[in-house]
C-alpha cells in the first residue's frame, strides 16, 4: 500500500510535462494497492515478528516491491518485457543502477521520475535495514563502529525499527533537500535535480541523460554530486550525530576515516595515471578521477568519463573498489569498509599467532576486542561473497559472455554499482544480456543488497524446519 | 652442497649427447659447493631449530636454491640474464613451470635436464614441507585428513623430518620410476621420459618440446601423464599406505574423494562444452579435456590443447581450478582441496548459527570437530590469499599488462601452475614480461609454494623481535 502511494508521486510530473502516463501510473497503483490490501488483511492475525522471520520478510519485501514496481514501466509501454522491467526495477530498489534502457532521454518524464524514485525508496529501506534490522538478525560486523544508533533500545524488533526509521529518514530527507538546492544552483531543472538527488542519496546511479552526469558538462555539478555521494556512502547515524551538534563525530569514527583514506588513496593512484595517459591537465584529471572513484566506491555508478579508456591498472583499482564498497549504515553496497578492515585485522592477528603459538591473541579493532561471533560472521560473509561471485561469473560465462564482461557484470550487480566492465561498461548497458542472465543478475543485486545471508539462508532446509 | 651434487647429474646427459656443457655444470657445482660449505661451517654451532626459525630456513632455502640453481643457465649461455635465469629456476624449484624460453627444443639436452631436475628436487622438498614441517609450524588445515604420516612422532623437529623424508622420498622415487617405464613403453626416449616424469611428479610442467606434451601426439602418452598427474596431486602418505597394502585408503580418505569429484565434475562441464564447440568427437573431447583439467587442477601446467580457444566458461572453470589446486601433502599448489572443503563447511555452519543464534555449532568435517585454531588458520589463509592475489594483479596492471593477462599471470604463478591466460596463455610464455614483473612473479611463486604465511611472516616486525 505504501508502494501504491509512491506510484502517485510521478503524477504531477506527468501533468506538468503533458505526457500520457496518468493511466499507466494509476493502474499500477490500483493493482498494487489491491494486492497490498489483501495481503494486509490476510496477515493481520500475526502478533509479532520473530528474528528468524525477518529474513523472509526482508527478502520477499524486496521481491514484491520489484515485481509491482515494474508495473509503471510495463503499463506505459516503456519496457514491454516483464524480464526487462523487473530487472530495471530490482536495479532501482536495490540502488544498483544497472539499466536495460538504451535511449533514456526519450522516456517520458513521469516514468523516468518513477525510475529514480525506486532508488530513493530503496535507499530508505537500506538505511533502516542495515542500522536497525540486520544487526538484530545477527548479520554482523556492522555494529562495531556504529555511532550510537538513534532510537529506543527495546527488545522487540518493531518499536525500535519504527523509531529509528523515523529519525534516520528525517536525516535522509534533509540531506536530499540540500542536494536538490545545490544542483539547481548549478543550473539543473527541478526535475533533473530531483532525479539525480534520488540516485545520489541512494547510491543508485540512474540518470535522466544518456551520457549520465557527463550530459550536464559542468564541473560544479560534478563536484556537488561527488560531495553528496561521499555523504551517501557514509554511515547515516554519523550524519544524525553531526546534525545534533557533535561536529567531531566524523573524525572520531574509524570506519569513516578508513573510508575517506581509501577514496583519497585511489584518487591519487588513478589520478597520476589519468594525468599521464589521458588528460595531461591537473584540473580535468582531478575532476574525472575523483568523480569516478567516488561513484564506484560508494557503488553509485554515475559516469562522467569512459573509464574503459583508462589504463588496466586504473580499471583494476576501480574493480577492487567495487568489492570494498561503502560504509556500514550507508546506502552503499559492497563488502563494506568495516568488514574489509576487520578481515585485515584478523589476518594480522593470525600472523602473530603463528609467531607465538601458545598466546591467546584476540582481534582488536577500534580499541576494543572484536567478539568471536562477529568475527566469524564477517569471515563467513567473505567466504560466501567469494563463492557467490565465482558462481555468478560462471553462469555469465556459461550463457556466452566473455570473461571480462562476466566479471564486470557480476561485480557491478552483486555489489550494487551498475556499470561494469567489457560489454556492460560505462558506455554500454544490460539490454543485450540474455534473459536467463538478466534474472540471475537481478538475484545477484538482491543478494548483495541484503548482505547475502538474508537471501541465501532462505534456501537452507534448516530455515524451514519447525 | 646437496644442490652442488645435483648439478653433476646432468653431466652424463651432456656426455651422451655431446653437448658442450660440462664446464658450465662443473663451474656451477663448484661455486655452489664452496658457498654451501662455507655456510655449513659457519652455522654448525647452532644446536637445534626452534619452530619460529623454520619459516626463515624454508624461505631462504628456496631463495638460495633458486639463486644458485640458475648458474647452469647463466654459465651455459642459455639464459644470459640473471633475472630470467632466476625466474626460470624459481619456477622450477617451486614446481610452477612458467618459462621465459621461447625456443625450448634448441636448448642443449643437459641444460633441459637440469631444468626438469629443479622440478623434481622442488617436489621432494614440498612433500616433506607439507607433511612434516608446516604442520609443525602451525600452518594448518592440512593435518585434518592426513592419513597417518609415517615416521616417529618425536617432539623435536629434526629427527621426525629426517625419518618422514626418507620414507616419502622412497615413494616418490618409486612412482617416478614407474612413470619413466610407462612413458618409454609409449615410445618416448629415456631422456624425454625422465624429463617429463620429473615435471609430472612435481606437478611442475617443464617439457622438452615447444608444444609441451602435444609434441608427442600420442593418446597413450597423454593418458599415462594424466594418471601420474592425478597421483602427484594426491597426498603422498596415501600412496605410502597403499604400497604397504592398505588398498582401501584412497576411498576412505575424504580429501581424495573430493579431489577426484572436482576433477570429474570439471571434466564433465568442460567436456560437454569442448565436444559441442570444439572437437565434435567424444574421444578427442575426453582426451584433451581430461588432460587440461588434470594438468591445471594438479597445478602441473602441461598442455595438449590451446584452452584459450575454448569457450569463456571453460576457461573460467580452469581459472577456478587454479585456485582450488591439489591435495594437501601432494606436490600440487593452489589453496588445496582440504582448505576449500573446510571453508565451505564453515560457511554452512554460519548459516545454521544465524538460524539458531543461541546454539553452539562446531564445524564438523570428516566426522570430527575441526579445532578452532585450525579453522582460523584456514580462514586466515583464504584472506591472505585473496589479498596477495589482488595485490599481484594490481602490480601486473601497473607495469602495463592487460587485465586478463594480469589475472592469468598472477593466478598461474601464485598457485604454481605455469601457463595462465591472455598473453601468458598456453601457447605463450613469460619472456615479454618486464623485469619488475618477473621478480614480482618469482616472489608470488615462492609465496604460493610455501603456503603464503611462511614467506609473509618474515616481513612482520613481530617475527624479528627477540
Amino acid at each position: 500500500m505504501f508502494l501504491a502511494g509512491a506510484m502517485l508521486l510521478p503524477m504531477p510530473v506527468s501533468l506538468y510535462y503533458g505526457d500520457n502516463d496518468l493511466l499507466a501510473l494509476s493502474a499500477s497503483a490500483g493493482v498494487t494497492f489491491i494486492f497490498g490490501f489483501l495481503v494486509f488483511k490476510l496477515t493481520r492475525f500475526k502478533q509479532d515478528l520473530r528474528a528468524k522471520e525477518g529474513f523472509a520478510v526482508v527478502t520477499f519485501g524486496w521481491l514484491v516491491f520489484s515485481a509491482f514496481g515494474s508495473l509503471p514501466f510495463i503499463f506505459s509501454g516503456v519496457i514491454p518485457s516483464f524480464t526487462d522491467a523487473f530487472f530495471e526495477t530490482m536495479s532501482g530498489f536495490t540502488t544498483t543502477g544497472a539499466t536495460i534502457l538504451t535511449e533514456i532521454e526519450s522516456v517520458p518524464h513521469a516514468i523516468l521520475f518513477w525510475r529514480s524514485l525506486t532508488h530513493w525508496i530503496g535507499g530508505m529501506g537500506i538505511i533502516v535495514l542495515s542500522l536497525a534490522i540486520l544487526p538484530f538478525l545477527g548479520v554482523g560486523g556492522m555494529q562495531l563502529f556504529k555511532a550510537e544508533v538513534p532510537g529506543p533500545s527495546a527488545d522487540k524488533l518493531t518499536p525500535r525499527v519504527t523509531e529509528t526509521a523515523k529519525i534516520l529518514w528525517g536525516v535522509y530527507v534533509l540531506i536530499s533537500a540540500a542536494e536538490v538546492i545545490f544542483l539547481m544552483l548549478g543550473g539543473m531543472s527541478l526535475f533533473d535535480a530531483l532525479n539525480h538527488t534520488f540516485a545520489t542519496m541512494a547510491t543508485g546511479g540512474y540518470s535522466t541523460k544518456n551520457a549520465s552526469v557527463a550530459g550536464f558538462n559542468s564541473a560544479y555539478i560534478d563536484y556537488v554530486i561527488v560531495f553528496f555521494m561521499v555523504l551517501a556512502g557514509a554511515n547515516f547515524s554519523l550524519h544524525y550525530q553531526f546534525l545534533r551538534g557533535d561536529y567531531g563525530i566524523y573524525w572520531r569514527n574509524k570506519e569513516f576515516r578508513y573510508y575517506i583514506a581509501v577514496i583519497l588513496g585511489a584518487c591519487l593512484l588513478i589520478g597520476v595515471d589519468t594525468f599521464i595517459h589521458q588528460y595531461h591537465n591537473v584540473a580535468d584529471s582531478a575532476r574525472y578521477t575523483s568523480f569516478q572513484v567516488v561513484s564506484i566506491m560508494t557503488t553509485t555508478g554515475f559516469g562522467t568519463a569512459d573509464y574503459e579508456q583508462w589504463s588496466s591498472s586504473s580499471q583494476f583499482i576501480l574493480l577492487v573498489l567495487m568489492f570494498v564498497g561503502g560504509s556500514a549504515g550507508s546506502t552503499g553496497g559492497g563488502i563494506k569498509v568495516v568488514r574489509v578492515y576487520l578481515l585485515i585485522k584478523f589476518m594480522l592477528s593470525e600472523f602473530v599467532r603463528l609467531i607465538h603459538p601458545h598466546a591467546v591473541i584476540p582481534v582488536r579493532a577500534n580499541n576494543q576486542v572484536v567478539p568471536r561471533d562477529m568475527l566469524m560472521n564477517v569471515l563467513g560473509f567473505f567466504v560466501v561473497a567469494m563463492l557467490v561471485f565465482t558462481g555468478g561469473v560462471l553462469v555469465m560465462t556459461l550463457i556466452g559472455l566473455d570473461m571480462l564482461t562476466s566479471i564486470g557484470a557480476t561485480a557491478a550487480t552483486l555489489w550494487n554499482i551498475g556499470p561494469g566492465l567489457g560489454d556492460v561498461g560505462p558506455t554500454d548497458n544490460y539490454a543485450a544480456i540474455p534473459v536467463v542472465g538478466k534474472w540471475v543478475l537481478s538475484m545477484l543485486m538482491l543478494m548483495g543488497r541484503l548482505e547475502l545471508f538474508t537471501v541465501i539462508i532462505l534456501f537452507s532446509p534448516a530455515y524451514w524446519k519447525k
